[in-house]
């Protein structure tokens, strides 16, 4: 059985607990004899792998009475992943959600590192500056790439420590946040256990 | 005498406490034959004037050791408005600012309101909606506006709530962000009022 997360760019694969990244356009589902379990934010790759029999949409199992019909499949799955807690996915967005008791609460969406910093720097040449992650995010700035870090970081961090715990990061920047949340898991594999736990759950497929 | 905010696309005179806002290119200094005072990000108007011997520079006023050199003229002028307080400036950046018994104490930028929703929806095309400024901060929101709104705002406005009061609110989005700030200050003429604070203090001019 292999684990399939398709983004408009890549293609994330993962199977007996080793991950593979592919570009999209590279890739040709026919190399796959397994059965494939899979989740895609890409209608042209839907299309693609109409066709075969092995690739299945892990789409049809969720339970959408429980989220909301524009919320992101990957984003889905991380919360599928976690019965109790906080989940951060910090990608190009960076998505927060809440779980409790296996029902979901609600969340919000900040933008991602790599956004903000290029929002900043479209505002002026002056706001071009990178972020400075040894910052402390507790004291006021005293400097542009502070200004902009604190400025961005220290909202975000001190709203995220306010929704309680447990608290799991996942995402390309999940362990860059860590260092500003004592006692987060970082599991860059949740929207994996996600999948995993909605097929051991579901029965459609 | 007259009081003059210079943009890098605007002019905003400030004269019997009213405001005139005119477009740069269009703006002839040799127009005004009052004393005027000007603070400016624009370094092409500043040599337009550099020969008017009624125009003078508040920059040269400004106890730089107070502040820090690459900070925003407009943020240190709403700074010198305040002895004692949160100032937040909300227009294309969001700037934060803490000021205790006269003394600069720090502060941070944030992004302005357009420049985040243009960067949630350069993100993807599902995140390019309005936000919703009906919203409930305190909750976690499910559905896509919401959660942008949520996403952007309530970090930021309960990191501003955390840093005290008095708290005084000014620029374009000044009015907008005071519905979520209770007891905030709402002065759209800071930056002018810090100008007239610093000429009272001033010797240089």
């Amino acid at each position: 059985m292999i684990l399939c997360d398709v983004g408009n760019t890549s293609v994330d694969l993962f199977y007996a607990g080793k991950r593979t990244k592919l570009s999209v356009d590279d890739f040709d589902p026919a190399t796959l004899y397994d059965t494939v379990y899979f989740v895609s934010v890409n209608s042209a790759f839907n299309e693609r792998v109409q066709n075969y029999t092995n690739w299945h949409n892990l789409r049809e199992l969720i339970d959408w009475d429980k989220y909301y019909p524009t919320m992101g499949i990957d984003r889905i799955m991380v919360c599928e992943a976690v019965e109790e807690g906080v989940i951060v996915d910090a990608g190009s967005a960076i998505t927060v959600d809440v779980m409790r008791g296996g029902v979901y609460q609600g969340g919000f969406i900040s933008l991602g590192l790599r956004a903000a910093q290029s929002a900043y720097a479209n505002l002026s040449g002056a706001l071009d500056v990178s972020f400075n992650f040894e910052v402390d995010l507790a004291k006021m700035a005293k400097n542009t790439p502070d200004a902009l870090t604190v400025g961005f970081l220290a909202p975000l961090i001190e709203k995220i420590e306010s929704l309680g715990k447990p608290l799991y990061l996942t995402g390309g920047d999940g362990l860059l946040l860590s260092r500003y949340l004592s006692g987060a898991v970082v599991d860059e594999d949740l929207i994996f256990r996600g999948m995993e736990k909605l097929l051991q759950k579901g029965s459609k497929c």
